[in-house]
């Protein structure tokens, strides 16, 4: 997606290690207009698949699966890393490892909230390992549900999370494909 | 604002101790087009403020401040309760006590996004005791911004946030205003 790959190049920030820093418009500052369309595209590319909601996991994944949702006419669900007060002692829980926190993190969703009988879309901000959006799969499968899609703004490709979700014989979409971090550089696919 | 204030008597559920448990359309499971409207309400009432950018806490301010600043045609940035690694040392941090967490939390923003000159409008999911959103106007303080709006989807006003915020010297508005939830009851306001 040509307005998202110009956005990465004009203030993303390649770290190093394979970090991309996008907090200026996706993961601390949030440019509304940008994820506005990026919903708007991940609606267009989802259309087909039935989805009755939108499962992302908090934190940023929120901007992207909320104007996806917008656009597909879905409430979205984000799991949270804590349980709140407000939710029932009984919950769906799986841990995943956290790139950018270095250590395992809880996805826990409320059983009110995700449940037999749903179709998933799963939305999130990048797909680099895929542990994150495979431990929401889990709870999707836990629930009962069935997983019908996944889409990412931004895939880092050199980190295989494409192959690891494959199993979940699911059409996976991303908006923008980077396929390599070496040195300072970010170097985008020819799809993305 | 009705469908909000229709909304929160229909799925909402006071959970005693002055708990209003919006989980199923604001706090887990989000209805996107409520958050759509609440955000346009929003930027309808502030539209005169000339703010440049919308300023919230992570995780259940994103979506209302995500819709307003969305109608506004602002930037949002949403303060961090940890420091992710993409985030510069050097920081703006303040302290707050979080009512569903029974402690204190980080609020931290990176002084690449909020900075002088800046006019910021907070927006909140809920106005209650108005820690967080002094902790919030602590931030925008500190860095030089001038903060010229608040806007919370829910009060309570019997827990005394407004006059909290009323030393801010800022126009203050919120969506849905409950005045009581003694017993099982929600009483809204005249206004909300």
């Amino acid at each position: 997606m040509e307005i998202l790959r110009k956005r990465i190049q004009q203030d993303g920030r390649n770290l190093g290690n394979g970090i991309l820093k996008v907090d200026g418009f996706i993961n601390h500052q949030v440019d509304p207009k940008l994820m506005d369309e990026c919903g708007k595209e991940f609606a267009r590319r989802f259309k087909a698949v039935g989805a009755t909601k939108v499962l992302t996991a908090e934190i940023s994944g929120i901007a992207p699966a909320l104007t996806t949702a917008l656009h597909l006419g879905l409430p979205v669900v984000y799991a949270r890393k804590q349980k709140p007060i407000t939710m029932p002692d009984q919950v769906f829980l799986t841990l995943s490892p956290s790139h950018t926190k270095g250590r395992m993190v809880e996805l826990i969703v409320s059983p009110e909230y995700l449940g037999h009988g749903e179709r998933i879309l799963i939305i999130d901000d990048f797909l680099a390992t895929g542990a994150t959006i495979l431990g929401l799969a889990r709870l999707a499968q836990v629930a009962g549900a069935r997983l019908v899609g996944i889409g990412a703004l931004i895939e880092k490709t050199f980190e295989g999370g494409r192959t690891a979700l494959s199993q979940l014989g699911v059409p996976i979409e991303s908006l923008a494909q980077i396929v390599s971090m070496e040195g300072e550089q970010i170097v985008f696919g020819k799809e993305g």
